[in-house]
């Protein structure tokens, strides 16, 4: 008894079912203007982000979601010159975009100053000093309010956002109408991919395949896929629009081909096999695709449970 | 706080990760001469039979774990009759198996008669009845026995059995010994396949990786796989030996068509797009398959955690 | 991590603080007309009876709670011969009661037929069989009703109602009206008890303090006393109020005499240094009590967390 | 779902029954020499000394356990002018020996330097100053030793150490041979009081009552009593031995008396009444003391669960 763990982090993934992780210490907790923020150090997953409640990411797996999210996206393109970040608070999903030699300049809009700052002071190990590179430009604003104003043009759009809770910054960002802007800001050829909720057999009819929907009724190709973050509970569900390349089409040989001739530091995770794992979603999660019928906007929202 | 739900099943991953799942009913709970038994009901996964503390396969997604062992396999045998089932005791197996109209003769070799029969009385989503099925024999025997006796050659051996705990019933049949024995009872082209433990980013090198670098030892060629399993809290290895045919080679459409020709029932989770996923595994996964050196042999076991 | 428990029933103190026990079976899950029931057993506790999400009382402290609700006032009465419960489905009120032997005539009258039979059938340590003594009567009926009703008087009110929930049905049991109403049905001199809500340091003026005062401004003279009932997670508050005899004014030896004289079976928790113990209330406790102003009301009624 | 506490901490109170409070934060956790050390805040406890994964104590209820432990045996003195404590690592012992007037030394021996460091940096309400008294001479060694060693003797021993668990610095200290050398060290009259472990239905019988029955063994009289600490999750159980005065049979009104005469500061727990309170202990914890024959000594010792 002496011996058990008596520190528990508990992430729900429903109201019934949580994942609870040995917690060693909580770095900091607090609210900003926008949301709680808690950097807490567990066991199994290291330091991790933990917004209204929710992990962002952890140390032990953020390789898998970062790269997941980024990389077939920028791998597609043929040659990614700019890049527009929404959220990425962490500082990673800016680490995975400066990683292909081609990128020449960086947008990353957050929100909140204050989760920025703190994943800078905390979270070394997931930023790897990313935003400090001079391609990068950080502002912190609404990611919407920035692309309606702004005249630029990007070659992909990266929504590295939470998930769209009711009370969150996040849920209008998953409607069709911030779709039908983001459009309007890509380069001809352009790609955007967003985080799209949990995809498991459980819940990948939650948020995943709505955002898919509403995504298909703006683009010309939408392409889904999935990964398993443990420090989720949960496989990752994602899309990528395209007006250009359509990512699931790539060899394994052109995905490895890109990474050798671009890539400035090794990946973990994805290449090109991994690449092949992603987008062969199962039967089940491809006839919840197809079927589903909702389709998210201002008037209409979804919100996560 | 009258509303919370009040009653918890805890399936601990490590000592410090667990998966709460809100508890609703306990059906039975006793131990056999083997194993502790339990047959519960949790609001996400519905019925589950649970042996020396760990989830075995429940109601809401055992269509991933048991199409997941069965599937790719026989698939991938041009024309599978006679398959052996290790374990199986939920039934589950047996119902994969019987799904291609091939097949002729099932020998399902389970230890434990008190499991079974608890399965056929509790479980009935799961067997659905299958052990009924004229085609199958069920033998209450130790399967290491059984197999050194008999002079059966099958196309396909399922060891579908425990985690190999130190103080459980399954640890020798994951041994170099075991596959030896093994292989000599596959008729010429025949496959074996086995699951072989946890596969997250955290866990895969626990037992996976060893139980395949075990069965690179002993078969001539070797195919790992892997797919997530919600009530595991977990995704979930697999390895099939073979002596003919190799799965992975398989493309989609040849998997639909072979599917199309001989399925009695539908399927949910497998398909040939789904063939593809499974077989594609992440980058960190394929690297510790290729720098794992452990042999499981008689006299150095392996324990699961 | 083989050998942990797996399956947790946890009792919300409040909504920061819970006490788990280890869950052994589920022995009944429903809802009656009124109420949420479950009849459960853990291993620190055996079998509890839990009512809306709250344990009500357990095999292994059911003597605590029962034998302080009944024994103190039954016992500061000369020669009590007829007595009222409001509740009590357990059965182990009326045990209490009709374990002094000047006991003649007892009126139990509790809301959900329903429980009551889940307890005889579930619960047979608790009653012991007393539902069966030909001195009860067992009314199923709200106890406002048939207080308002009936034309006896009697000696002694027994209140085992549960917590005032909001959504429950006792909160009307806790308020001015009804103790009007009790005074006027008992006997010259009778006494009326109630379980009176959490009496600990955290928790003492959630439902306590209110109730007491409550009573203060009904009844001539009232005594607060408390125990500790491990299954609920803290010290449980009792107030007696009285018409006649006052019963922290007996001395330990009057208490052991009355009970030597009456009891047709031994106590394992009252006697009459027990007593002393029960009505010697903590400074904070009674300060609390000292300064509560809050009047419980039909229009102004108290809710339990 | 969003609103739900997400970190806890578990007090084990036996391997199968844990008390979780809502876990805020982390403010130090670490080894020492002797033992491990967290230092944390709960929302229903505050801040909390951990030693060994046991509480031992919180700012929410550390009044009744320190109070409980030092102001029965010091009241009961005429003239107290001396005490020795053992442990009291937060400084809440002290504190309460020093609110005596009549109190002209206090020596405090704790085995950990750490830990009294720690907590006079982080438990400022706990220690309120007390360690920079003048009269007060802290001394970090063992107990024993410093006993053993010392040719001085004392009005009163207040033995405020951690369960005796088998890795732990405390469980010679339970012993009969301490218990020994201990009288030899007060002066004519003189008081020893030990915590004694938890005292409740489920648990008296794990540690108190053999504590009481080796204290009787050596001393001429012995006074067992108890309280309820919420963030321990137990009642808690006390002994005092007496070579004079015998605490239990002071009146309130002298109790009272002799505090409004002493204290420099008021109690929020103790007073005339609650000393009646705590040594009335019911009749099944009275019945384990008497029928208990276990002693413990070096060569036989007590380990807590």
């Amino acid at each position: 008894m002496q011996d058990q763990p008596t520190k528990w982090y508990y992430e729900y993934i429903t109201p019934e079912l949580f994942l609870a992780s040995h917690l060693k210490d909580v770095l900091y907790s607090g609210k900003t203007r926008y949301q709680r923020v808690e950097i807490i150090e567990t066991t199994p997953f290291g330091r991790c982000l933990v917004l209204d409640g929710r992990t962002q990411s952890s140390e032990a797996d953020e390789f898998v979601y970062h790269e997941t999210l980024v990389q077939p996206a920028l791998t597609a393109l043929e040659e990614p010159r700019s890049v527009f970040i929404a959220g990425g608070g962490e500082g990673a999903t800016a680490r995975e975009v400066l990683s292909h030699g081609t990128v020449e300049r960086v947008v990353m809009v957050d929100l909140d100053q204050e989760v920025v700052e703190l994943c800078q002071e905390y979270l070394p190990n997931h930023h790897q000093g990313a935003l400090q590179d001079p391609r990068l430009e950080l502002v912190y604003a609404d990611a919407w309010k920035y692309l309606e104003a702004t005249e630029e043009r990007f070659d992909l759009l990266v929504m590295d956002i939470p998930d769209p809770l009711e009370a969150g910054p996040a849920y209008l960002l998953f409607t069709q109408e911030f779709y039908s802007l983001a459009q309007t800001r890509l380069n001809p050829g352009g790609l955007m991919v967003v985080q799209a909720g949990p995809c498991g057999p459980l819940n990948y009819q939650e948020t995943f395949t709505a955002v898919h929907n509403t995504m298909v009724n703006v683009f010309p190709a939408v392409s889904p896929y999935r990964c398993y973050v443990p420090s989720f509970g949960s496989p990752w569900g994602f899309v990528i629009a395209s007006t250009g390349p359509v990512p699931d089409a790539l060899s394994s040989q052109e995905v490895d081909a890109r990474l050798a001739a671009r890539l400035s530091r090794p990946l973990r995770y994805y290449d090109g096999i991994t690449h092949q794992g992603l987008f062969h979603l199962p039967k089940y999660v491809r006839e919840g695709l197809r079927t589903e019928e909702r389709l998210i906007t201002r008037g209409n929202p979804l919100y996560a449970v």
